[in-house]
């Protein structure tokens, strides 16, 4: 019996799934990580899990697995594991994150119904926290998992509303047993919306993700003096606001137009004090997103912002302070199973486009432990993080054929041989 | 018998005010207009204007009066008015205003003691509302009186915390019977701390106001679109927080370094939406506060900030809508009188020095009636709207005194002449 998808219910759980923590007609759906929105979202996907009989484990951190046995005990112990996040940012859309496992728990149907029991033990994982709403850092779940953050510090970490990560994932029932990493994947997939315009420009269907940018995050407090506006001439300033503004657009002229022009620069948050309109501002801050597909590259523009805030402290009369809220590397993904991705694509009749994520993306954690790639389909006008989040469901359908096409391919390999 | 201040009384009630709405030691007063702890100020102001038996009158607005009656009729027909304000900002100083009245105070307590009856009424004002923060526009009190707004609209207003002005006007007690602008001054005198540091860079103790400067305060939002900091090309970037930013360093580089030099630019309030670490903002609200003693450069600062921002919003695809908050063009004090309280300065054994004021006060409102000037005293450091707010007690007698020899020098003019 031929292994094919159910694609109507895959578009049908997407709804459901979705439907969960909703605000209402085109108001979008929140799910924040740990909170009883987020729980009633959890508790769906492991009724789902359990209708298809599959072995459900609970780590540690609350990150959710799913496994459908292999025929083999060596094929128990090579994984192929399919993986993103059910948790959303405030008034999201229905996508991100739920498309790439609801995908994955789609192809294991699909085994299921042809009764065949797979090569490698095939896992779908739902990491917990990738959005870093209310707890930092963001893709914790996954960070954790490969050994990159202590599981006793993630379990401490602080919210934004001063609770305990511990404390609500016990409240909400995922304390699990199961030692973070208790799974060493053989090969980790993760199918997800592109969340930029890139393929919608190129007019592609399907995406090789070559890896993950490079991310830096900073805030920075620039402190000067507060003073009367209309008294205090303007060469006895330290206006802080000022200050702030000329990092923007320094980010802007130097840093995002310098060759190669790779980088992207992000101020999107900013606050003055006393924020009074008669007051030069005392103090100014901001946060600096700063991204990079090459290291090198982004290390340069981290250099080149903390000599120009040096100038401009010395040349205004500021101080600045700065710190370091998020500092992840990029990431290559694997160079076989990108292969295996577009011949896959290319076998569905599509010529899949090459393209770096500029979003982070568990696929990114997980390829510290495991050899990890990535499928993107298309967001319509670019459009993530927003109840108008969309994908044609024609290329939600195209992305899951490629994702079982790629795991039948990766089944093929021998065992013990890599991807 | 002679004319002469009890200074020591003068800086006695100046703590004693300052105390009223003290927040702790070093830590400032806060008396802002109608609340309960200004309801107190103006209760002790009440008390020391009924113990020298001044006639005390209250008008629409809640502007007081304390008046030494003149030796004749005419002579209460051509009244001398010396006036300031009693509320302040928040966290203030003891000196902004109060100092001006409470002088005003000393130099009605020194003719009552002296047993005379002046040529020209005396007439001591405190203007409801100067300082703005609560109930917009500043200078609101002399304003109305001085017909530039009407007493309903005045009473009107709604306050930041939504209260409606007339409202806790009655709730305070001082909704009064007298009619704004019941009294015509023959010429209005303020004094008044300089709040900026030109005085004590040229080493100056004294200030002859030569007029206020012009003033325009305009909201600005700036309208983009969101979208995510890791996957949005800059090219494709609608970034309300840059236009935000280049505006600002507009102002600076191409509006305050603008010949003849002399416009001031203050950006004091910023907010962004939906202010996220990793959104490009949408939304930026700020403020612009632009200042000229030459109507013509501030007409011509406006001006290049409107093109600047039409060719922003075009640049960068961005939408702008811009408010006029408030719109004072600059004033002249009277020749007349600038040059009487030169000769008393003079008098007094000090070369005073001519200079602009950079702050709003009653007598620019004021002017609009009657011949009006300022002097102005040193303010340490340039500070001010701050509890370090301070002024070297010997400066602040000398201000007196030198008001003091002015309404005398005012009182010889013979009654029907002008200053």
């Amino acid at each position: 019996m031929a292994v094919t998808l159910e694609l109507s219910l895959l578009l049908a759980q997407l709804e459901t799934l979705g439907a969960i923590g909703a605000e209402g007609p085109g108001r979008g759906r929140t799910r924040i990580a740990l909170t009883d929105a987020e729980k009633a979202g959890r508790d769906q996907l492991v009724v789902w899990m359990r209708e298809l009989d599959l072995i459900v484990e609970v780590d540690q951190l609350g990150n959710i697995f799913g496994s459908l046995p292999a025929a083999t005990e060596q094929g128990d112990r090579e994984p192929l594991m399919i993986g993103s996040h059910i948790d959303t940012v405030r008034s999201a859309g229905a996508l991100d994150g739920c498309y790439g496992v609801l995908a994955g728990l789609a192809v294991l149907r699909a085994f299921r119904a042809a009764g065949i029991a797979p090569a490698r033990r095939l896992v779908v994982a739902a990491f917990t926290n990738e959005e870093g709403v209310r707890y930092q850092p963001d893709m914790m779940g996954s960070l954790v998992y490969a050994g990159g953050l202590a599981i006793d510090d993630a379990l401490a970490s602080r919210g934004t509303d001063g609770s305990r990560l511990g404390d609500e994932l016990a409240r909400i029932g995922y304390a699990g047993d199961a030692p973070c990493g208790f799974l060493t994947p053989w090969a980790f997939l993760e199918l997800h919306i592109e969340q930029g315009p890139v393929l919608e420009a190129a007019g592609a269907r399907l995406g090789v993700v070559r890896g993950v940018q490079g991310i830096s995050w900073q805030r920075i407090t620039l402190k000067g003096e507060a003073n009367h506006a209309g008294t205090a001439p303007m060469a006895f300033r330290h206006d802080a606001g000022y200050g702030a503004a000329a990092t923007v657009a320094f980010l802007r002229e130097q840093i995002t137009k310098a060759a190669p022009g790779t980088t992207l620069a992000t101020v999107g948050s900013l606050t003055l004090a006393p924020d009074v309109i008669n007051v030069v501002p005392e103090q100014a801050t901001f946060t600096v997103d700063l991204r990079d597909p090459d290291e090198a590259q982004l290390a340069a523009a981290e250099a080149k912002l903390d000599h120009f805030l040096d100038a401009l402290a010395k040349a205004e009369g500021l101080t600045v302070h700065t710190e370091q809220l998020v500092r992840f590397s990029p990431v290559a993904f694997h160079a076989g199973l990108r292969k295996r991705i577009r011949a896959a694509a290319e076998a569905s009749g599509e010529a899949p486009l090459e393209l770096t994520s500029g979003a982070g993306h568990d696929a990114q954690m997980m390829a510290r432990i495991a050899p990890s790639a990535m499928i993107f389909v298309p967001s319509i006008k670019g459009i993530s993080h927003n109840p108008e989040e969309a994908t044609d469901p024609a290329d939600l359908a195209l992305g899951a054929e490629v994702l079982l096409r790629v795991v039948e391919d990766c089944l093929a390999v021998p065992l013990g041989e890599a991807p």
